[in-house]
């Protein structure tokens, strides 16, 4: 009987670290969780994913681990470290691609960062699957985001290439977590778009269900279900939130070119609210060679298990490639 | 006697074609020159082209030509043709690659547009001959660009990425000749230069040269001798033009991080005066991964001929990757 030849994806978050042994069209054939913060020890980490690793092979009838994909917040692919996350419990730069080879000496471990990770998910199991030339832009708690040309990552001389969160685009504009002002983060994510209802609620005098919340209270979710609802301020949030990202992307598109802008995350699915005024903007701005050229999707991971496809594409992608 | 494998460096200006027999390293062994709008049909003009390469190939004792690259203004690398070039004797979309080709069928062609030509010359005979991610800046009339990432040149979808001039850097900014407003090219370019110059006459009481010329009588040379004589006008001319520059090249970063950034081009000739404020504006904008970390260089080729070495070096870059 054939074996069934699958790779482990490994998604590496703060509270959980996600185990799933995934075939090249996507199907998941087991999963695995173990608590990330329970391993203080980084070796006794790597100790548990070779475990758990074992395991899912001995899990699944027939599989051959053909590779490992793994994605970790500040996971670099080109030196296979995780360098000062900060949400991870170990310090400094952590080389967890060589201390799991030991292990697994003959199968090729594939390392990104999160946005990396769920751009090539969407290379490999979504809408980019043709795709020589695309942009992924992930509006989560923060602006991930991955560039994809001539059919490669773009990961730069140091492996860190692809944060169009921290392109400025508003020159003095509001303070960011990386110390300087006016990135795209700031405004095109979940925290950005609640800032702008904070900024709403202050120049405008229309009542808004905002006006009796706190900002802790409510995220992108409650924004866009008060905007269905007719509520002005949140309209406006996501009006304003799209005509900054569409003029962003406007300018990021005049150095990639893609053949489309995939967008992924909590502020994604809001679904029309976010892509129509992104679209005009973007249309309104981009230089006139691509007007009505470059599509701006949902990504077609946004309803699957990205943190699982996700790195799972890591390990798929180097084996399509040879490597 | 073995023969000396060279390449046939085309470039097309709207004056002049120059012809130049490049080998690997760039010694050139014979050059030509016709008149471009002499050949006011296209089918002549590629005529002429396949006569004078002819007439190189047995100027050069036992030269043997294995590629031919070409500069040209819109030149398209992904479709082998030029479309719409404003400077050019004909119209529409020109198939040069196909219609070259027919006259010599067993020898590569590679074609791209000035800026792109430039860029692969650095990378072939200039300072980026060891690097895979680079920027090139060409400050000329306008500004041209050129991304290598991952030690390929991205061209994007459509064949026309790189269009860094063309980002928004000023919201309502100056008008552009592309129909917008704000883009980089109406800032830093020999032309944006002197946009600075009116904008500062305008705005500031200091004595200055440019008081007594009109803005058709200098050229970015002229504000550069200005500055070194210590107008000041002349010297924040080139102060406001690196603050825009250094920061649009800080943002640009954050998508391709590069190892370098070459400036080549008038503007770039004047040394000190505009290195100085790019490369502070530069590092005061950039995301702190990158501080202190990607070199901003004047470009190997400047005191060259770029346009002979630039086309030449499309042939070799197409050889080396054996293509």
């Amino acid at each position: 009987m054939d074996t069934k030849k699958l790779v482990v994806g490994i998604d590496i978050g703060g509270t959980n670290t996600k185990f799933g042994m995934v075939d090249r069209i996507g199907n998941i054939y087991a999963e695995a969780n173990i608590s990330t913060p329970l391993y203080s020890d980084f070796d006794e980490y790597i100790n548990a994913l070779k475990d758990v690793i074992a395991q899912l092979e001995s899990d699944v009838e027939n599989a051959e681990i053909i590779g490992i994909g793994i994605g970790a917040p500040n996971g670099n692919h080109n030196t296979g470290t995780i360098a000062f996350a900060p949400n991870l419990p170990w310090t400094g730069t952590l080389p967890i691609v060589a201390k799991l080879q030991k292990y697994f000496p003959v199968i090729g471990i594939a390392l990104d960062n999160d946005a990396n990770a769920a751009a090539i998910g969407e290379m490999v199991y979504g809408g980019a699957a043709k795709m020589r030339d695309f942009i992924f832009v992930t509006l989560g708690t923060g602006l991930g985001s991955g560039f994809v040309a001539n059919g490669e990552m773009i990961y730069g001389h140091d492996g860190l290439a692809g944060e169009l969160g921290h392109v400025i685009i508003e020159k003095n504009g509001r303070q960011c977590g990386c110390g300087r002002c006016g990135c795209l983060e700031a405004y095109a994510s979940a925290t950005g778009i609640k800032r702008t209802i904070s900024e709403l609620l202050a120049t405008n005098n229309d009542d808004s269900v905002f006006r009796h919340k706190s900002p802790d209270e409510f995220e992108a979710k409650q924004i866009a279900d008060a905007a269905h609802n007719g509520d002005k301020i949140a309209i406006d949030a996501f009006k304003t939130t799209g005509e900054i990202l569409g003029l962003a992307l406007a300018n990021a598109v005049t150095i990639t070119v893609p053949e489309a802008i995939f967008l992924f995350g909590g502020l994604a699915k809001a679904g029309d609210l976010i892509f129509e005024p992104t679209i005009e903007s973007f249309e309104k701005n981009v230089l006139k060679f691509w007007k009505d050229k470059i599509k701006i999707l949902p990504s077609e991971l946004q309803n699957k298990d990205v943190s699982i496809l996700g790195s799972a594409s890591l390990a798929w992608n180097s084996i399509n490639k040879g490597l």
